[in-house]
């Protein structure tokens, strides 16, 4: 499946939550992720963010597709992600 | 249409965009809004946020989709859209 991850973390344990995030996914904005990952590994994802996670300070949302067919992809400005971001 | 914008502008143009962003989607993370948008508001909101961002600066993102029967959404810890949102 497809992920798109947002995450809004205390500063603190930012570094850490773009680390694991990143064994996974394909950095492409400030607190954006998103790439093709397999069920197994979205649980391990959100197995590893959870366990450096504050739920009363920090926040990430997942939005996941069963297939990309119905969605379109549109950037303005600067590209952050560097090669990395192409889908 | 479902929209889910993320942005990341220079913090002296940071309000500015959530402001007009919010005219049309919820807010949802920091730097992150969702809603239904017709392709007219579409347009308008994206015309906005070119007139206000710098394009060696900032960086948006926008995710379209036709329909949203392939989506799904999780959100872990806590939910800083308040009431908002709900989708």
């Amino acid at each position: 499946m497809f992920v798109i991850l947002v995450y809004d973390f205390a500063e603190k344990r930012v570094g850490k939550a773009l680390k694991i995030a990143r064994k996974y996914l394909h950095w492409v904005q400030n607190s954006v992720l998103e790439g093709e990952i397999s069920n197994a590994n979205y649980y391990k994802l959100k197995m590893e963010l959870k366990s450096i996670m504050n739920p009363e300070e920090d926040s990430i949302i997942f939005y996941t597709f069963r297939t990309q067919k119905y969605s379109k992809r549109e950037e303005l400005g600067l590209k952050k992600g560097g090669d990395e971001n192409i889908i």
